[in-house]
């Protein structure tokens, strides 16, 4: 038993299948696995839209980043042959025909097996993105965290 | 000695380009090297065009992600300034006159130096690849065989 | 104490912000850090336009390449809802407001704390840019130093 902490910095579709395809993989095999949620990444744990109310107190600019981001893992474009979301929309076809999960099936299994999920806060002061907007059963930290986290592990990815 | 992995996500020429320079960097300093290359890294071990035969049993969706997938490293594009593949004609010729070695020369010179490389079966059926459509020597393989080479890393990259 | 080592492959403006997020964090809790810029990461290293006489000595793709390549950190585009440069304007506004570094302050810090920045001479080559057109009190090397940098850490990551 071990320890594996990935930064989940991309919000790509296909990035974030293989950051939980690893993570669940450790997971499996009894290690302790933290993902660190920074930046495009945040967009992983955001609720559904419709489950969450304006938040008011963000400025002009941190609502106009914060309406880019897709509001749900299953949004998200590939970083590759996106074409408008037609790119995601056949893998996810394809992913099902051959038994492969979703990023949202396989962000369920990690929070059953136990991963860690922090989300970044500098990031979501940037993106102007609130506890609030994000789905429960995470952590909040900042840098010194995550290099805490990674000074145990023994394997540690920027994805 | 020590062992190094890493996961070959991009299909990226220029994240090639790093990702064999750094395997046959440590090679030569006879390290333990693989290279596990999953999703659109897998289009670096792909055979030229014209050596397969278009495999019968794919679905539409996977012969249509597949046709989008260059069919040899070489024809891969630049993560910056690729305008259509003038880009990555322009770095070739300057790597040229420098003397700087093609992904596909790299390749040729990380087998010789006894780099493993595995190709991600997940991603092959994701993608739609065959395995008779990859190069010969390779191995094939899913996430636990890549985490048990990576516990045995000092050294783990995703690219 | 112990030591972190960083691939800069990235020129992206919010990938800097990262990397030298986690360099500044690391060197704050007296951690040894090394930067290996590579690639797009190169641009990091850049002097400000107009400190440079134009090199007489580089081929005209060269030329090219290095014109093309923003001249200053702080003119890098984001990985993310560039538009031309309008994302980055705006996350920088929102960093100001919330008191986050930009990747010029980020950088300056990293340089008083002590963080060892070196250069990728090969990747110099591939893209044309002379030892006059990067900052000062950097070092210059290749992979050998890099894999010789990335075994006596115990995180390693490619940014």
């Amino acid at each position: 038993m071990s320890k594996k902490t990935i930064i989940v910095f991309s919000g790509d579709y296909d990035k974030l299948m293989a950051a939980f395809i690893i993570a669940n993989g450790a997971a499996a095999m009894d290690d302790e696995v933290t993902m660190f949620f920074t930046f495009w990444g945040l967009a992983a744990l955001r609720k559904p839209v419709g489950a969450v109310a304006n938040s008011a107190d963000k400025s002009g600019l941190q609502k106009a980043f914060s309406a880019m981001l897709p509001k749900h893992a299953e949004k998200l474009g590939l970083s590759r042959f996106n074409f408008a979301g037609a790119g995601r929309s056949m893998m996810k076809k394809v992913m099902k025909s051959e038994n492969v999960m979703t990023v949202a099936e396989l962000m369920e299994t990690a929070r059953e097996q136990g991963v860690k999920m922090i989300a970044c806060t500098m990031s979501m002061d940037v993106l102007g993105i609130g506890k609030d907007e994000l789905v429960d059963g995470i952590e909040y930290a900042g840098v010194a965290t995550y290099l805490g986290e990674a000074d145990e592990s023994n394997v540690n990815l920027f994805i």
